[in-house]
């Protein structure tokens, strides 16, 4: 499959909390960054995320800022 | 100024293409990948963004998704 | 690959409009709706979509709301 | 009312299942296609929705994605 | 019609221009905040939006978020 | 720090309401219109948000619709 949204970032699973519905994936990617994806539980479940496992973000490009400066 | 959004990921702007109203933004960000973000001209003007430049792309973790497998 | 994202509606392209950085694709889905997905000119040539193609519209549940009522 | 967002597929609320603060609510439309809506509990309250409802799902066109191949 | 969505803020249309395919309105709400809503050119064909009309910006609540300090 | 984001809207928290992930965090503009944001808990905790502090709500120009009429 492949997919119109234009980022994919490799990265390793260091965390994965269930909420009652919606569920938040962090992802270790390089340079020490620590992504959040928040998801369903069921994609969770359906997926079978595991801590470790390799995934990738995929982030669609109009959801992407730009911020500079501190 | 501290945002909400939980996804900065530092980066260096490799290209600048601006539309009729759309902007692409290209950010190298560590382990060799390049982000999309598809902004307004208008903040590519305000901003004074310019290659080479040092920033941050900023998501939303409601907009992150988690891809597994190829 | 698997895909966080809950929403995957199979339909065929009908139309792909690309302007000066984003494209619009209309895929036509069962029961007569025209979904468009305004996406980069970028994805529609790397994906080489083409009209007729079967393809599927993908939308991460949290962008999905409910209208009810005319 | 009239909206900008593109994307109106009608359907029938087959599942509504609200957690601490957001909801998920499955809308079955043409084809056999179930879709899922993450939206607020207070959304779902206001708007007083119920099981076997007919409904329609919006979504921008800016949030849909396109993937082709398996 | 009634919409999920959390967040209508009443304005009126002070700019309208569109793009090659992305149109971008500009809406001044109360306190003399100027809002940017980047939406596809047909839908400000569709919904014959006029410099001067009382619309409302609408915005999903999950696409909200909170900035602190300057 | 400045943001790509176009719309920065000044108010006062009101209402902060966490659930087992996600925060609705409601937010008093110009006007008496009340804003909702869902955020993470964690972005409630880290950026110490409060009953009655001096925000600015948040949104890319992309994720705003129009809505006209009633």
């Amino acid at each position: 499959m492949k997919i119109s949204g234009r980022n994919f970032i490799p990265g390793k699973i260091v965390e994965i909390k269930e909420g009652a519905t919606t569920a938040h994936v962090r992802v270790a990617i390089a340079g020490g960054t620590i992504l959040t994806a928040s998801i369903t539980n069921e994609a969770v479940e359906e997926l079978g995320l595991k801590l470790g496992e390799s995934v990738h973000a995929l982030i669609k490009a109009s959801d992407v800022m730009i911020a500079v400066g501190d």
